[in-house]
């Protein structure tokens, strides 16, 4: 692959890319010099769960890694901690240290479901500031301003509107753009609400005579809900190990237009050939794809057909006709001439041996005798429906 | 002494007290469990000498000495360490621990001139700042917020002019503050130019659960020139190493309107007796004062009549009258009563036995016959003065 290509394919669905220029000189030293680049990206360790929002990122990561590149997976369990400490010198963990190793086992088990495990170095940030010291860190200090800090627009808001900053929150950009010092990363990417932690990095590497790093943005995939953006507090998520059934369904629940957004970010389909095709196809086809991600190819048709045959009930009309039964077991063909569904006692015969006709919340009709001992409804072909009364 | 009397004696002079009520209240628990208080005060060491602008200080913590309680001396050697690192990781030391350790050993045995050995505990921060954390220092940086730090004059002044303002000085008032925390301060004394940071001392004792010190702050002392603060960069100051004649002179050379100053916050005269005399008078009266808090009375004296001597001789006109002598040696009385600078030869042997005529340069006329080989000014009583050319 040439190099344009490389840049186009890493381009592909970036917000931001800072800048095209150093990342081809990146691209070219890193072939010259047969040295896979280091791409890191920063995770919170209080998460256990991944949701699709994460493997837009992931999946970016992946790109890399195909490339011959090196993934460094930075659990952020420093950062993680520094929570209010309300009155205590030391920091109250947030998290046990076992809690911490436990969600990261858990999250990069689930990352690796998408990553290269053989090209992703997990690291923590606690292995250098734990140890680090007030003289080391003030070192970090010196090198930014606070009007610098606050041009990051959460801060500013929320400093122009006097709600509380507290000076520890302040300093975070500080100490996630340090990571990128430790790690001597080339490239760091995230979300795009990362774009000013991500220039951060950029700033501490050139301030501690480093190459700095190129940054990467990404959209934040939107939620379930169409509006926020995917989060597991919100509610609005799929998570990768959510059971198939429950994924599947769930990415059939978004519109038309979230649907759009999720083939860019998630999938590599082209989208002009997805468009062709009819909105609820389309969706199935989604569907089936994101749950053949986790869950193979089997399982996820398996899904499909379970959702169509559900998805069916569904769609019955509130008011259909109903039929009346005589016996406790009626013959279908004779029904279903009787009521003009078909035109003849063959075409119904061929029908239900075709499996056009079901039971719904059953499913398919097997047999040509019915035992209606209670209110069924038949679907009988795509459309059309039948209401069967016992003769109580 | 009463509590009363005591609270009046603390806040002679001072700017803010801070508050009132808590002093009360620390002064009577005091009494109470015979212990005495802590009363801190941090000094640069980066400065080796001490110059009058100090001693309004020390002066204050001296009289807290003197009602029984302990002075807490902080040599801030760290936060003086924490300079501009230029890229390195760790913080270049701007002087060495022995140098810090001199400079420590200098300044102290300065102040020791004020403050009662006995009563004093040297303190460094390096002892608890060289040895923290990034966690602990997170938990500090959690109990304050942006906006509150920016409340500072010269912070939000350098921040709405653009003017670089980086994060590690925007801590300094954070680690100054707990110190206060570190030593158990109940009360902190400062220029009043730190009053900022002595209630970040207070607000960090609070959150870290303990009582908040009451603060003091002191004017700060006007320099030689009558215009800006007494600081050793700016030359318009006196060193109490200055020697006799120096500080003598130096205090001669203030204006009257600075005198006035230079009285209420460095000696304890009562300034209403201090207006009654004349303020050439006043001002000797000072330099002596202060001579003798550094050298001794008797040095004091000796710098007063040096002085007078010297500063006769620069009050000589320019244009005063000539007497040509016809002898090497003339008798004065002759002259004086010829020169009708005396109404009577009487008059002039009387002036003289009485030291009222001298010889500029060179002091009171002894004898009243007088060898005059080169040219001599005398001067006769306060105003008078007379030039004797020699008969060559």
């Amino acid at each position: 692959m040439q190099i344009k290509e490389e840049i186009a394919l890493i381009s592909r669905g970036a917000i931001d890319l800072i800048s095209p220029g150093e990342l081809t000189e990146k691209l070219q030293l890193s072939r010259k010099n047969k040295k896979p680049l280091i791409v890191k990206a920063g995770f919170d360790p209080t998460a256990r769960d991944i949701h699709l929002g994460h493997t837009v990122l992931l999946r970016k990561l992946r790109q890399f890694q195909d490339l011959g590149h090196i993934v460094y997976f930075l659990i952020g369990d420093f950062t993680a901690q520094v929570g209010d400490p309300s009155g205590r010198m030391q920091l109250r963990p947030l998290l046990s240290s076992k809690e911490i190793k436990d969600n990261a086992q858990t999250y990069t088990t689930q990352a690796f479901k998408i990553l290269d495990r053989k090209k992703t170095k997990v690291v923590f940030n606690s292995s250098w500031y734990s140890k680090m010291s007030l003289s080391q860190f003030s070192a970090i200090l010196s090198h930014y301003t606070v009007a610098r800090l606050l041009e990051r627009d959460d801060f500013s808001k929320r400093f122009r509107q006097n709600q509380p900053l507290s000076m520890l929150e302040f300093v975070y950009p500080l100490l996630q753009g340090y990571d990128s010092v430790m790690l001597d990363a080339d490239i760091e990417i995230g979300g795009s609400d990362q774009k000013f932690n991500l220039i951060v990095g950029r700033h501490l590497q050139q301030a501690f005579g480093k190459k700095p790093q190129v940054v990467i943005t990404l959209p934040l995939l939107t939620g379930l809900d169409g509006r926020d953006k995917m989060s597991k507090s919100l509610g609005n998520y799929i998570g990768i190990t959510d059971d198939s059934k429950d994924m599947f369904g769930k990415v059939m629940s978004i519109s038309d237009e979230l649907m759009k957004e999720y083939y860019h970010l998630l999938t590599d389909f082209d989208l002009s050939e997805i468009e062709k095709i009819h909105p609820k196809e389309a969706k199935i086809k989604l569907a089936e794809f994101i749950v053949s991600c986790y869950y193979g190819k089997e399982e996820a048709q398996k899904q499909k057909k379970e959702f169509e045959r559900v998805f069916s009930h569904r769609k019955i009309p509130e008011q259909i006709n109903a039929y009346k039964c005589q016996d406790s077991i009626v013959n279908i063909i004779e029904v279903l001439y009787a009521e003009k569904l078909v035109k003849s006692k063959n075409e119904a015969r061929r029908l239900i041996s075709q499996g056009g006709v079901s039971i719904v919340d059953k499913g398919i009709l097997q047999e040509e005798e019915l035992k209606v001992d209670k209110e069924i409804v038949l679907k009988i072909g795509k459309k059309r429906f039948l209401k069967l009364l016992p003769n109580l």
